[in-house]
């Protein structure tokens, strides 16, 4: 029989948090201990996603109403710039799976310079593991506190990493052309993500100037040995789930192929498309699986690969899970293996 | 160690079929031995849903080529008229959960009336159970035959069956409203279902005139003692997946919700939300629950009662699943805990 | 060569403000003047919705910067409850079309209990005429003040009042089941609104306690010469425009359908289809078309009795520039001959 | 008074011809005498597109119905292919602005190698002008055949056309990203075109291999005075109408906006956004707009410029009658200067 491991959620009245919730549901390693979120402290989980009424939830309570002494791992799905004021008080014990963007950048020059402020926990930010599990495996399963790779980041990351790594494309002329749901905005009311603007249409977004390019920066430049500075426009996409990212390179198709499917056939999550062949976003809906693809340009020497995966499931709260079943000497797979959603 | 059951399922290229093999994939105690649709045999499934990719199944055969020696349950998610076709030439030993309309009315005339034609499996509509759990358990577990009942039919029965078992509606004066997602159409081409007809669009189908009339005649007069006869309209929702039935009925509020909870307290699926409040079907979607809720009217003594469910889900094929657990001698809920996806 | 009407629009920064800068900028014979929006005062009006970026407008300003002067006729668009602190300011020769609900009741004590606050412009309120516009044209040719009829209103009356008036329906036993697109609600950012939050999902909202009730009431008995009061519950659709009213009533089909024709037949914005048609919400998106169909329930003596409109034009802007025209002596229909956007 | 101009559509069943339908609707100078589509003939128009019902327009016919003597321009909006069978047995006095590829290529080679076949009116096809009315104006006017640009060929011609013209651009190097609504698809039943496949999704389709690549090559070869090959890859949008393309290219972002403004700040439907902002689908729905925006990478000398168009309008009928006004000689902005409609 297995002994749960008990769980905290931080911020658990947003879509990062209702997603861990969700896949802790039918998680066999894992149990929920507290849910936490000032703004709906005393109320029902129920009351604030009807959905998961059907599980037998701890009420909302604040931070300090937790009792961490019996906490394995805490979850951290507060806003940016809030999980840095938070979790350096939390119990030096307890291990960490953030996925707030407040340390995913080892360099604090950095940090400020991209999100424009001076970090408060500078001392934690050398300390945190990037998140992106595929390349951070070990160093993940023996950290304190992960920091969980951005949903855009891990779209661009994955298909191109493993091509920087191989030296089979151009590192100074590549294309991340990429569309996102809504979910990855949040679930605070902004005007800009009523069903209303949103629905029926498409437009880019932070064009050029998009946050996780800090990420593609650091994780590309670091496993190319050399500085990679990808162009990047993320678009809004009228649907609620996945990230479809386009990278345009400059390489042969079939060493690209080849490279991906070396990188990743054994991985458990992600699934290398035959050569050719494009994936869909609505084919990885609420799964943990990231679908890459390579086609050849009628260009010779340039090629798409493509990715889709699911922001809140392979691009935040799946992968928290994923990296948290390793910092519990858990299965890495545990609790993971829902199929997609589709239709 | 559990002993799986073998599950060979007939028609797994239609929206019901892969919803099978969703919530198989998950499921503990099945194993799909044989996935069969004629114009597809040959195929990998992964080509003919490519969302399935990661799992590691069987290629497409017609049913000809189906050794049912080995296996224990079959599913059968052919298009209705098939069904009664197929299922009388399948081994007499072999159990079957038929998705289809064919086997829902146990009167042959009123089989013939509502679908015009002559049933071509006469004999086996006496054998058929009804395969709404919640009220024929004990018969779906020594059954041989389970004929899944509607998805719109589901959306009704659940609310309106206790109530009249209960005697505290009028039985005369009973309308169901309900609203459906286009999944529940199929996923054959027609013009009308194409994403242009439906999306930003809002109509009534059938209406007066929807064969899950058939079932509700059937069902609500067997439980009343007495011929019911709903006014029923349903209408197409521009969403994929999800039902609202907004039942119009004649009683006390107060006496109908605690009808409902006596009814379905203990139930593992059907949750009945607090009086006054009504269900989503953003909240049930990719679930096997049924949310039920009762709002009184401003009229004294008139109620509004909704449900809301997934009609691939409990609608078809959770509901299949569910049974298949019963039949096989599995635990009714196996495999069927998977939380709604929401957003 | 038309003399151009000069006009203002007060609430130019939500829906129904950029709905009527859409219908005058091909209208013949209206001209904007002034575009007030506090919160916006100083901005390009392409710079609050770009759709409209082609057109030569003034920027916004503030109410108390509009030179009323000039100005013929003046729409209030803005929110509901802060139109009667405004209105009174207004010239006393400004003719005023207002879209908010404050005058649409003629009843302050209704008004109170509806909308739970004592009236501050309790004196308008009787000679604010109702702008339902097939029932009140004479009145409001001849009006200052004309208050919009309410979008769900609207969808109720249009299918209701005839049938009320010559006494073919029940009064007693009216249902009104009703789905709206997300327009209705408006451009505040509202979590409930986000389009994580209502795609992909239908539900209920106030359920039998939905303000337009009012306007129902009022109406209908009005029009009855007895007190009628309908069961109505209204949904949310996820889709932006378009309100469907589903009216269950008992009558006669084809009575209920010749008095239909009879009362629309020559109205330039009412169509009544075919006895056993039943319209649809995509057909009358971006119009101020408002169809009927009648269809006879299975049931002897029971109708069904449908209404779609597009709730931000013939629901509030439209019906609004409809009375505007009245009330300068135009065409009723000048200006309101788009067709329906289909698909 | 003007005299109106006599009008006939080919294919009236398609969204194309229904568009046009639309349109012509409000247009002043225009007047539809025959709407044709073989499969539907003897219907109504508003048995086949019920949302233009309040239209009063001939029935259904034939091609070999249609008394040609009275028309002065026929629409061909039948599918590929056909095109080319039909337009040659029309009078070879008759105006025709055809709608389908059949006409757009001017090599009959290329055509043979981009379709697959060969032409079955080669010697129209050199008599054809395209439809580029920004381009060819002059040529329309006088043109007795116009072929209409692609609904993606005009998203990347128009942004591209006069950098290429000018100089500004590199021209090996170019990459257009372009998503489109599911419009284009056409009315006619495809499985992947339904609902239930498109919607909550998004994907690349024809990577690489997409036919109006022969129009971009066609045409920006023409202007360059030298081969250019772009990159393309099309996705499909969630979305009814609209396509957005995002050009990748290299040069300078000043040069390249100013360039766009002298090309088409005298247009009538070309809209160059500040330097800096990008367009969006949904605020040119339903409109002959065409918005382009420009925003420099952080790469010096690599820039990002945009296009959003409805596909149904500029992209296609409303891009049709433009073409037809000239060639009519009516103003060539008449019955286009609908507003988008948003939301």
């Amino acid at each position: 029989m297995l002994e749960l491991k008990n769980i905290a959620i931080l911020g658990a009245s947003g879509y990062t948090g209702a997603e861990l919730v969700r896949l802790i549901a039918t998680h066999p390693g894992l149990c929920i201990r507290a849910l936490c979120a000032n703004s709906r402290a005393g109320m029902a989980y129920a009351d604030v996603f009807p959905h998961l009424r059907h599980l037998d939830l701890p009420n909302m309570i604040t931070i300090e109403e937790v009792n961490f002494a019996g906490i394995d791992l805490c979850f951290c799905a507060l806003p940016h710039a809030t999980s840095q004021d938070i979790i350096p008080k939390l119990p030096t014990t307890l291990k960490i799976v953030d996925l707030s963007a407040d340390f995913r950048l080892r360099d604090p020059k950095v940090y400020a310079r991209w999100y424009g402020r001076v970090h408060s926990a500078v001392e934690m930010q050398g300390e945190a593991v990037y998140g992106l599990t595929e390349y951070y495996r070990t160093a993940i399963a023996g950290a304190r506190l992960v920091a969980g790779t951005g949903c855009n980041a891990m779209a661009g990351l994955m298909p191109l990493l493993p091509l920087l790594q191989a030296g089979v494309i151009e590192t100074d002329d590549i294309v991340i052309d990429l569309a996102t749901g809504v979910s990855g905005a949040g679930r605070t009311a902004k005007q800009g993500m009523l069903h209303a603007e949103v629905s029926e249409g498409y437009r880019a977004y932070n064009v050029a100037a998009h946050r996780h390019l800090a990420e593609f920066d650091q994780e590309m430049s670091a496993i190319a040995g050399r500085a990679v500075k990808v162009t990047f426009v993320p678009h809004l996409l009228p649907q609620n789930r996945g990230i479809l990212a386009t990278c345009y390179v400059k390489g042969g198709a079939e060493a690209i192929h080849a490279t991906l499917r070396a990188k990743y056939d054994d991985e458990p999550f992600v699934i290398v498309l035959p050569l050719g062949q494009a994936p869909a976003t609505q084919h990885v809906r609420g799964s943990n699986f990231c679908h890459l693809g390579v086609v050849a340009d009628r260009h010779p020497g340039r090629v798409m690969v493509f990715s889709a995966l699911d922001n809140l499931t392979k691009g935040a709260s799946g992968q928290a899970i994923q990296n948290a079943n390793l910092m519990l000497g858990l299965p890495e797979a545990m609790g993971l293996n829902l199929a997609p959603l589709f239709p």
